[in-house]
């Protein structure tokens, strides 16, 4: 045969690809994930990777834009989805008729942005949406519940204590305007949204090259660190009087809040936090981030809030919503440097069914009758020593190894071996089900 | 505001979209295909959807390179994954350390052509493939491992009766070399695979084309026929001498279906025939077609087989294997063309709650509590007249509605109402879980 020039396997900086371990422990968190969201009643939405980039870059900022992976084929300009937020918004406008509104979705998928790679930055990343979109008009109940279910969420996935930092952008947004500052809102919520990471000093000196007068700037800065638990919070906020939009806000975040106790949720899963304003442009009432109690986790792992018009890109009908997304790629990956993702299983199955010596048909018989069973088995069929078949169940992480030898064969029985403990019984087969 | 001109929502031919309740369906076939592949112990894999074209192009035909998404980005030559086999064959190559052989692994994911779009063809599509890979060696049993793998997923998802008709490549191979025509062995194999779809006049006209003589066409073209069950099938090849490949072919055949019949598959569903030789040239033994018994299901939805040296393009270390894939979307919009698809539930919650007034309180004390008992519970919080509410259950499909009112907060208790026959009681909410 003629010799081959062999290509170099790699894949590329930005892109994530798990061991057997990792991603059995990695599609652990998406079934959990998966069932909390469909336990508050959410259907699951799979829209295409490529779409077309008239469609997809419809309303995006220049900064994003660059970030697209855009490319010719054909007649069609296509594009890579960036997000799963655009796609939502385009399947709304176009499916209405054959939607039930309030419309609750999850999407659990990959997004695609061409960054130059850093660490905790990801050119291909999973996402985890949840959404819930009205016809018109939508409950603030659905801001709370969007809360509630995140909630939920990272009870569920057990990775350290969290909270959810919550505000509404109308707080912020009406004081600026009723200091007289409407023109250059976007850049003081954009410079106040880098307070946590460029410091209080440093959001000063951006807000006074604003051109807004000293007095104001420190006026600002303090009213970001109003101070007390929850209830104190929205009680100094009522009698603020900073006008109309102000007082709209405080009483929506009021009302999300009440909410929030009627379903339970925890009193130290919410704190109320003025500061946070995230930086996306569409969101017009509540916005949140969620903080874990982590020291290898840095930043918001889940951030979202309500908007008012989606779709408006795409229809001229109105789909307010209130949503969130879970950075799931980033923060899996912060764990698993951290080695805080312990996964030593490397295969699906619970039970490795190996025999004594080469024997194959009452083994066969066994492991059939198990699968049969409901129970997940590995069969090592390998022709190979004894003890090498026991080395490999040991590398695959298996704990029980089911063994099937002559003697077993006989008695119509098999040996069950604890790798751990290195106890080993015969049983019947029929009695397996009860053990494991 | 200002009056801004819409996008067209749409998305492209040959790309797939599901609405709620579709979704939902498939999802469920995903969780049932990998509820299967990990009762076998394979693990899942999820490799980059964009990969160096380098890489992915390695080893591919003319014919696949032109259906490749592919497109520069800075200094990278990229393209879209165009199967699961090649990232696999990458994977292994580069991980082969770490890895655990025989290698079990799965992988259900979207792969990419720009394929001129027609019924049937899908630009994007889900695959579900299943691989097990040895280092340097791979004994047979594990071609009846896939093989009853592929049958133990389709009496799961249960759409037919199915057969899978296996043969081994060495067998026509052998022949067609003992006969003489080693040098057009391809085109003769490329040929024969189009049987089903051309007939047999046209076959034979192709075959005359290659300059095979007459005498021979027609032995090839009897030989292929040869009937019989399977057992019969066997003892006819056994008898016929036709050189050595030939010989192993059927020996190899014969201890596939040995193993078959030891992991207790039906009789039914395997046939041994030797039309079957799958397009791609990678396969080197044993091969098979999954036919579904529907007139709405053309083709085969699950073929595979056994190839000698999958990472030949990036390893010098050989890696024989055997594997099959179910082409799902293709699978899933036949069916649901067809109208075989009946799904009408718009939520993934089995209760909808909703309030008789404009209580809240009570309300979602109840909603929490059903989600904590580990129920699906979707709740209906809009501000509406009750019958719009319960309309709106109606709508999405739900079965069972709890309704809770002034009487049922004063009593602790919820009305449950079954939205089929129409029957309603009151319940204490604990009393819930013992009736859904």
């Amino acid at each position: 045969m003629e010799e081959m020039s062999k290509v170099n396997p790699r894949i590329m900086p930005g892109f994530v690809e798990l061991l057997p371990a990792d991603q059995l422990f990695f599609d652990q968190w998406i079934e959990k994930i998966k069932g909390v969201y469909e336990s508050f009643g959410f259907v699951p939405m799979d829209t295409p990777v490529i779409e077309l980039s008239e469609v997809l870059l419809a309303k995006i900022g220049e900064d994003t834009k660059k970030e697209i992976y855009r490319f010719e084929r054909g007649d069609d300009d296509l594009a890579l989805r960036f997000d799963l937020t655009v796609p939502l918004a385009r399947y709304v406008a176009m499916n209405n008729p054959n939607l039930v509104f309030p419309f609750k979705r999850y999407q659990i998928g990959k997004s695609f942005r061409g960054e130059r790679p850093q660490k905790g930055r990801f050119r291909e990343f999973y996402q985890a949406d949840i959404d819930i979109l009205g016809n018109g008009s939508l409950g603030l109940v659905n801001d709370a519940e969007i809360l509630a279910l995140v909630v939920a969420v990272f009870e569920r996935l057990d990775i350290g204590n969290f909270v959810l930092r919550v505000s509404n952008r109308k707080i912020l947004g009406g004081l600026v305007k009723y200091l007289g500052y409407e023109k250059t809102l976007e850049e003081i919520l954009r410079i106040v949204d880098k307070k946590e990471k460029v410091g209080e000093d440093k959001v000063k000196e951006m807000l006074l090259e604003l051109k807004i007068e000293n007095k104001t700037v420190d006026k600002l800065l303090d009213f970001l660190k109003l101070e007390g638990n929850n209830e104190e919070i929205l009680d100094k906020l009522a009698i603020m009087g900073m006008g109309e939009e102000f007082d709209l806000g405080v009483a929506e975040l009021r009302e999300v809040y009440k909410y929030l106790k009627m379903m339970g949720v925890e009193e130290k899963r919410v704190r109320l936090d003025l500061e946070i304003v995230r930086g996306l442009s569409y969101y017009t009432g509540m916005v949140f981030e969620t903080m874990i109690d982590n020291k290898n986790i840095s930043g918001s792992v889940c951030s979202g809030g309500r908007y008012d018009d989606l779709a408006e890109s795409f229809s001229k009908n109105s789909y307010p919503g209130v949503g969130a997304s879970i950075g799931l790629t980033r923060l899996f990956s912060q764990l698993l440097s951290a080695g805080l993702i312990k996964s030593r299983k490397k295969t699906s199955a619970d039970l490795a069914v190996i025999s004594v010596g080469e024997e194959m048909g009452y083994t066969l018989e066994v492991v059939s009758k198990l699968r049969k069973m409901g129970l997940k088995v590995v069969y090592g069929g390998e022709k190979m020593k004894f003890t090498k078949k026991m080395d490999w169940a040991n590398k695959m992480g298996i704990e029980v190894v089911i063994i099937v030898g002559e003697e077993e064969e006989r008695k119509e029985m098999v040996t069950v071996k604890d790798m751990v403990t290195g106890k080993q019984e015969m049983v019947r087969v029929e009695d397996l089900k009860s053990h494991y």
